[in-house]
């Protein structure tokens, strides 16, 4: 058995763990094999190299197959595809798609980490070429020649989530014409629709076009298909979420689960001994329904890693897994979700209370003060905080990192008021709008 | 017997009591007696009125007597100075300042909510004109008058606490000459050395003078007298710390204890039946060292007058404690800080391990992107956070919250790492400075 660690894929999942290995294991070799060109890039930051408002594209690089080889002694190898597992055999068979040709590779332990991509429905034409998903660098790289030469005047957006509010605010700030088309009644199916109302008139307010209720049932050559109608259209960017690639664990008899991500414990161990998986591939846990699901956030990728290369090192850790945090900004409106929203809540059978608030993020008084408005989730009876979510303007979302960690604590609406909180003026009023937020439920809770 | 609360003081701690109190007892006579002319303000806003970056100053009050009167039926009495409690007879003694008449009024339950005053200590020529505290909004006044004017080239900042380089910066900003007089041999006590030196740099670097180790042993009109020397001044601010307005309830033999601040149970009950106190005159309970402190923040002022209140009106409601959370920005610069610091764990006997990390407020490469600087002090052994100091930039200091959080939740470092925060790049790195600076700690204590 050859003393050797593969990794599969060679972003956040893939290489935080390397890393980490590295740190416990000096001497073990490592070798992490990665389909693209790239290695830890943030993909979380295409939007804004899209926009303009970073660059150049390799800013999102945060450390290169050099780096990770001249440094770490990590031996990176991009544009290599891992097309098979053998688990018996303990290999790996690569494809080098630089030299085409294909080889395999022994392991004694095996990381699975070869993320996401995005969902592609199998409508008439989404394989033209001006479809788009947001993904690669190279997806990046192309978005970005398409945004610099302004030749996308007008762009369609299928999907209204974070991805798809993110490209479209890009292409706005281009100047583009944007579309954004959603099938279900609402923007943001992952806020209320209460809260989502505000982010679509925020982005109606910023000029860009936003249909909900409207399906696109196919695409020809400059046109999205609608179900009653059609759009002209240059280029089209996909955000209807994205599917792990599980696939290779799948067919190597490894167990998925929910949306066919990878099952792991709370040491990310697969099913196969020896066996790991980490990122965008796998299953979480969530700590407030505490059932299995598949969030794919760079910051999860990143915590999985680091767990799963401590334990691949020797040592011992556990992710507990995930309250469902998620944070953007679309043009000035900043958007945050934590925990359950009442939709959430009532489809797990909680029954809650809401109480939203409209506040300000520094004193009333004070210069450069934005609205906030908060909404908050609380179970009845025992009065605890089930989540939140944030809509507002600068300053306003990451106060959804009170209430995340306020999840975390298991706290009760109550226990949020009590909380002592940072209060300067050019901060919060006296009482944080999270506070009041709180005690507007408390109250109503009675 | 009276059916009547009075209630003696009309800022924070009394108001929002008497708010509550008006809630649950729709019918219940209600005077309050403030000795000042203003009710209900941010104290905390007077530098920067006095920066001018607020205007006009009664922009600082949140109600006015008018209000409480008209919308609440709270019969507030400005001008109105209570000079003794006589809780055998169950009234209190009342000077009206106005009218220059003395009379008393009797109360079925009394509410302390008497505030604090700034420490003059007894120096040779401390009363002279030149030397200010910094309290009331007519003390907000005079020194507008003095800002607006110019006529205060030179001013004297003595002490090195949140108001002393907050009025610094109000009076830089008006393109006066500041200098800092510090006994002590760092700036801001309330962090440890290594983080008030970061404050000190940013002070000096916007031009404002900071002398550490130097006591000010008198005041002369138009000098300060150092132990070795004078520094010539055209104002002086004291920055020294407040000390409670507890007399009043001492000589009524009501229980003082930390700092002669009235002794309060968790329902804000002092020691004498039906007497209540909160606020700034009033003692709390700190959640770490699990000992009384006296600790004069707004915050704790509304905190504890509310629980007051609901007590008042016949409902139920504690005040836990404290953990010692404070913020503020001066210049461009943020400084926070929570639970314990080195210095203070140390003094309770806590083993610890510090680490200090230098972060960004969002991606690394994201544009506005600003430095900050984290120290967190974990115990040895249970790995639990104790506290935790933030100074940097914009967007830094309010996540002195999350640590709070973490606090008052009694989290491990661990724990602080695992938690689910909002990422996006306009917003943090992947992992945000806070897991960076718990991630650093965990590493230490290995």
């Amino acid at each position: 058995m050859v003393d050797r660690l593969v990794v599969i894929g060679g972003d956040a999942g893939g290489m935080a763990a390397a890393m980490q290995v590295r740190r416990r294991k000096p001497y073990l070799e490592i070798v992490a094999l990665e389909r693209g060109r790239w290695t830890s890039y943030a993909a979380c930051g295409i939007p804004y190299v899209v926009a303009g408002e970073v660059e150049p594209l390799d800013q999102l690089v945060a450390r290169s197959p050099d780096e990770f080889r001249d440094k770490h002694r990590i031996d990176v190898r991009t544009r290599h595809d891992v097309t098979g597992i053998d688990l018996a055999a303990r290999t790996v068979e690569v494809r080098d798609l630089s030299r085409d040709r294909t080889f395999t590779i022994g392991f004694d332990t095996l990381h699975i980490a070869t993320g996401a991509r995005p969902l592609r429905p199998p409508l008439p034409g989404i394989d033209c070429d001006m479809v788009h998903g947001v993904q690669t660098l190279d997806d990046a790289s192309d978005l970005l020649d398409h945004a610099r030469t302004g030749e996308a005047a007008r762009v369609a957006v299928v999907g209204g989530g974070y991805i798809g509010l993110e490209m479209a605010e890009a292409f706005c700030r281009r100047g583009a014409e944007v579309t954004v088309l959603e099938a279900g009644e609402q923007l943001m199916s992952t806020l209320d629709a209460d809260m989502a109302g505000l982010v679509a008139t925020a982005m109606r307010r910023r000029g860009i076009e936003v249909r909900t209720g409207s399906p696109v049932v196919g695409f020809e050559p400059g046109r999205v298909l609608l179900g009653d109608g059609a759009l002209d259209t240059d280029l089209v960017i996909l955000g209807l979420g994205v599917v792990p690639n599980s696939e290779l664990a799948d067919d190597a008899g490894i167990e998925t689960g929910v949306k066919g991500a990878i099952v792991v414990n709370r040491r990310q161990q697969t099913s196969a001994d020896g066996v790991y998986a980490a990122g965008d591939c796998a299953e979480s846990f969530h700590l407030i329904t505490q059932r299995s699901v598949h969030i794919a956030l760079g910051t999860v990728a990143n915590k999985q890693g680091r767990v799963a290369g401590i334990n691949m090192g020797g040592g011992y850790a556990t992710f507990p897994g995930v309250i469902g945090t998620a944070i953007t900004r679309v043009c000035e409106t900043e958007i945050a979700r934590t925990g359950l929203t009442e939709v959430e809540a009532a489809r797990d059978g909680f029954d809650v209370v809401t109480a939203s608030i409209d506040g300000h993020t520094r004193a009333g008084y004070f210069p450069g003060t934005k609205p906030i408005t908060i909404k908050v989730v609380a179970e009845r009876g025992t009065r605890r905080l089930l989540g939140a979510q944030i809509v507002g303007e600068e300053g306003a979302a990451k106060r959804i990192d009170v209430l995340a960690t306020a999840l975390h604590a298991g706290f009760t609406v109550d226990e949020v008021i009590d909380l002592d909180l940072g209060y300067a003026p050019p901060f919060s009023g006296v009482w944080d709008a999270v506070h009041i937020a709180a005690r507007r439920a408390a109250d109503l809770l009675g």
